[in-house]
């Protein structure tokens, strides 16, 4: 019978039996901790140091007995003496680091396994709640020396290659046939044109790529470290892309640009419109979005001192209908009803074959599409928030020109869209703007004198606070839509049914009556004109409201659509994603009733949740499994059209609501402003 | 407990009971017979026919209850009326002939399965013995009609064709958690964009091409029942296709064309110089090939009117060095030491990636090659002639310039490779020429008078018979340039070392000597002047019989050296591939000790193995495997280079060998040209 040891393993503290004379990173790896290595163990690469807490030499002494440790050996002597400022740098001595597949185990050790040599190492993001995502790419790379062929053993370049990364994969033989797993090992055709010459120029040491351990893509001369890869999303307005180090899963750059289709069509719908009406429609749109990729991809690798041809890896998300433009699918039948796609499943398409420009046999990974209009990016906000692993009810909204909602838990997701139209971003309302410096971010009505205060994106403070404001103003972003209907609604400026009320005439600030009948209608002024750089006045007029009125009913109906089909009262978290939920003020969004009621604490906005569900699945292969099982669980609901539904869609326009109480900012709503007609609602 | 009924299927004579109630078609599969089907059972299709041996109604009777089978359902008789002729041209009436997918048993019957209804059809082959080949095609058709697409269930187009497909398929869902098997079903991306308007166009009834039970590869309107297949062989002087229905497994084109690149270099070795000197020579090489290749494909269709876009897929052999430049690689190392391919495996690519012009999402399959100078096209020999399935040792030889050979049987295989210069295909021979019209195929020599007679390709005879012969002989071809020299040899003209014997010249025609010294040396003249259609004398002179010394001495030492390593005195069988082998006398060839020593009825003439072989592979998925896993075990062995073995070589030179005694011709070898120091040797 062998002898049997102690180790316990820190940070993670497992701890266990293992063999006299097994080495530290196999003990590790029967005790369920990886420990990296890249050189099929043959004390090079140096990825599997630890260091020796308990039972290590106490000094650099290859003739002491009296350690549980195997003495350094000559090799791994060798590894650190290549290496001086390694040493240096960290503080360590040989003999206290040590390359775990080297040093062998000879009595009881405490190890400590560093944070650069884990396996699966982790990053951590914050969303709803913090959590850790692990590192498991679909790219690895594996460091090859083979020997030279002979006139004895002259076998292929490619078994030579195969049998050499069978070897640094660590790989066991398979099965009762003992069969070499090597012979499962695929090379991607353009990869294999240049292998001969590589690993004669390389003479036969080559760091090969693999994806998802099965199939070559990149073949490089000597020891590379890194793989690169980048996570986009593609919105309509914009693009988005993050370059990450596959590794490390660290992000080294973030890109972003206008998506170029825009002058084909602002929202998705005049795109599809474009597409049909023109026969190279859908060419022209789908060169577009190639091109810009390939501009940020480029700008990206060029700020990281990388090559394009280094990534070999890209993940892309988009709603269904940039998803159809980006894979060169007509978008047509999503336009069109019943509103289906071609294709809901995840893809994988080689990059040249799409025309990206990254390594031309790297891989490009779309997220599956939901449904018409629950496109890769709902694929991808339901990655990074994990509505699936939720006891809890949550309701996940993507607001935007259309407004994606997921609703439910661990047992089951149901989701459905609808358009809000764009005044939530801003668009369409008399002095909306884009969230840029100059515009109102944040409105606040005293409800004493009806005199308002807000702040300017570019300028610190409230403008009643200081003099800076003056002729800064540009117009009014959509946080600050949300705030000025909410705030008109808190004064009682407009009523429950979202009218200004005329009565109101009795306050004036000295430059005018700030509620007034304008050109267009009633409005109330926020900015007057010498605030502005546009030398005009800046109201919030009815039209406006009535905009945010047919945007928030919208959200809202869909969103109690939802409940009622999965038999709920009110979700237990609203979860609020996009760039738009992230600037709100919650609780005046919860006011205009453009979310349902719930605890505001419960409430979070989180984001570019696409983006980040596309770097999850960057990062983490099993991530693209899980996402392509839960999306065939998801159950869709299309908003019906009869009677009934527009009747609540007609209550759902008042603030907040005209047959929903809205316990949880029932405080704040005037009392002088609710329709009676409304009260009696609130009253049942 | 459910009764049960006998049936009895024919030609296979299968037999068994089956279950109340059961379809034909199901409980003819029980039995393990195979019966076709790609409408799901729904009795569109029509391939289920069978005939109704006994059992059956014996009027089309809807009300008997005296029948053992189900009465003609609506369906049934439906399918029929539409198809008055074809029961008409058979003889059949309904009732007699019935779709097995339809008729249930009730009581005993006796079933006849026609030809054409069978699964996995077989044809038959002639080589060294008959054999059948399944046809077992890597790309099937499935008819899927579906639903279309509505509000209330807007499933993507791709989900809703393959959960059609996985119900056309007949597949039964996997494992405990009962998963849908088209879960794991993909589409070729050029296919998906195709898919949505093929559907609507088709109104949701499309023929389904998969590939491997796995990809779909090509969605067509309706209902098409033939899928078709080229199988190539690259010669490095011919490329041959031949054009086949994957369904039926019938040839339907053979096109051949000589191989373009021969203007870049005559043989393999000139090619592979070539794309070294040149830096574009590669490129050119290639280029040249997928050109031919093309116009071969198109010649194919356009002469069964189909189009090119339904040929699915392509499998192509051809040596080493013509597989790397199809396949774009470059061909250095194979004539560098020590001499080793880029790829020993079969390789999968699509068409448009290799510039085929076929579907551009068909397959392009290439078998795999064994070493530098045994390449695919042997591959696709074994795969003919299988080697590996016998008990007896057997002798491949595929003769061309260089010569592969393979030896062994079910245990073991030992393959090597010689060049055996251009003499044995007729070039490098003073008036030497390919097997066309005009050139002398058939030599005899009068060992008394020493006068030859011979035939010519394109006249019937001899040229002693009559005399239509005058002024027609251009050259002499390979088989009969061995017909030359063995009967030179036979009639003791030359003697064992090949050396003319100058004492003949007793005997001479009318029209001068037959053997004299002619410009470059001794000669035989074969044909005279005035029977030629270029005015000169044709003979054979010392210099070519040198020539054909040099050549079946390459050959034959290769053999020994492989039987040497196997331990085998003799081959069991020789198998001569390739058009050399098909015309040669087989007892001339043994006599000049070409071929090793064996029974005479034990040697064989294949013709174009290679060709059958990819023909085989095309045909049946299983031994595209077969053949991958085969070749990992061939063994090479390169041929020496030591003293020892030059000296092997040149007794190898003397006819018929200088050392070993070929008892199977000994009564041939004229006694008095036998060498006292080869007589040495035999009689060891």
């Amino acid at each position: 019978m062998t002898r049997k040891h102690n180790i316990i393993l820190q940070p993670s503290g497992r701890r266990g039996q293992v063999e006299e004379g097994q080495s530290i990173r196999s003990a590790a790896r029967d005790l369920g901790v990886e420990i990296e290595s890249i050189c099929a163990e043959n004390a090079t690469c140096g990825k599997c140091m630890v260091l020796i807490e308990e039972g290590r030499f106490e000094k650099y002494n290859i003739d002491s007995k009296r350690d549980n440790l195997s003495p350094v050996s000559t090799e791994e002597a060798a590894y650190f003496a290549r290496r001086p400022k390694l040493l240096q740098d960290k503080g360590w001595e040989v003999g206290q680091v040590r390359l775990s597949c080297q040093c062998k185990i000879h009595g009881d050790v405490l190890i400590n396994v560093p944070e650069e040599s884990r396996g699966n190492k982790q990053i951590v993001r914050k969303s709803a709640r913090v959590r850790e995502i692990e590192i498991k790419p679909a790219i690895r790379k594996y460091l090859v020396s083979m020997s030279p062929p002979s006139l004895e053993r002259p076998i292929a370049d490619w078994e030579r290659l195969a049998k050499g990364l069978e070897t640094s994969m660590g790989l066991v033989r398979r099965g009762e046939e003992n069969l070499p797993r090597w012979y499962d090992f695929e090379i991607d055709y353009q990869c294999l044109r240049k292998l001969s010459s590589t690993l004669r120029n390389a003479k036969w040491n080559v760091t090969v790529s693999v994806w998802k351990d099965r199939e070559v893509i990149a073949v490089d001369p000597g020891y590379v470290e890194n793989s690169y890869g980048a996570a986009v999303d593609i919105g309509s307005t914009t693009v988005a892309l993050y370059l990450c180090n596959l590794r490390t899963g660290e992000m080294l750059a973030s890109e972003s640009e206008m998506n170029p289709q825009i002058v084909y069509g602002e929202d998705v719908m005049s795109r599809i419109q474009y597409a049909i009406e023109h026969a190279d429609g859908l060419e022209k749109l789908h060169k577009a979005i190639i091109s810009t990729l390939n501009k940020l991809l480029k700008q990206a690798a060029s700020e990281t001192f990388i090559k394009t041809e280094e990534i070999l890896e890209v993940v892309l998300v988009g709603n269904s209908t940039m998803h159809h433009v980006l894979l060169n699918l007509h978008p047509k039948d999503l336009g069109l009803a019943p509103f289906v796609p071609t294709i809901h499943k995840s893809m994988d398409i080689k990059a040249r074959e799409l025309g990206l420009q990254i390594n031309p046999s790297g891989n490009i990974h779309v997220l599956p599409t939901i449904a018409s209009f629950v496109g890769a990016d709902t694929s991808a906000m339901i990655l990074a928030e994990e509505p699936h692993k939720q006891d809890e009810n949550w309701l996940l909204i993507d607001v935007g020109t259309n407004a994606e909602l997921i609703l439910g838990n661990r047992k089951r997701l149901v989701c459905t869209s609808t358009p809000t139209g764009p005044a939530l971003e801003g668009a369409h309302v008399e002095y909306g703007m884009h969230a840029a410096p100059g515009a109102i971010e944040r409105v606040h009505i005293d409800e004493k004198t009806l005199e308002p205060k807000y702040k300017v994106i570019g300028v610190e403070g409230w403008n009643t606070d200081h003099a800076e404001f003056k002729g800064r103003v540009k117009g009014i972003c959509g946080s600050a839509i949300i705030d000025s209907v909410a705030e008109l609604f808190r004064a009682g400026i407009v009523d429950s049914r979202g009218k200004f009320r005329k009565d109101l005439d009795s306050t004036s600030s000295p430059k005018g009556k700030r509620v007034r009948e304008g050109e267009s209608g009633w409005e109330y002024v926020i900015a007057w004109a010498d605030e502005t750089s546009i030398g005009r006045d800046i109201p919030m007029t009815q039209q406006d409201v009535r905009q945010i009125q047919l945007a928030k009913a919208a959200l809202f109906t869909a969103a109690r659509t939802l409940l009622k089909r999965s038999n709920l009262q009110d979700p237990d978290k609203v979860i609020l994603a996009g760039g738009f939920g992230s600037y709100i003020d919650k609780e005046k969004a919860m006011l205009i009733g453009l979310i349902p009621d719930c605890d505001l604490e419960n409430v979070y906005a989180v984001g570019n949740a696409a983006g980040d569900g596309a770097r999850i699945a960057l990062l983490n292969l099993e991530k693209r499994e899980e996402i392509d099982a839960i999306t065939r669980k998801v159950e869709r609901f299309e908003l019906p059209t009869d009677p009934e539904f527009q009747n609540q869609f007609m209550l759902a326009t008042s603030f907040p609501h005209m047959s929903e109480p809205f316990e949880h900012i029932a405080h704040l709503i005037p009392n002088r402003v609710v329709d009676p007609m409304a009260r009696n609602f609130m009253s049942k």
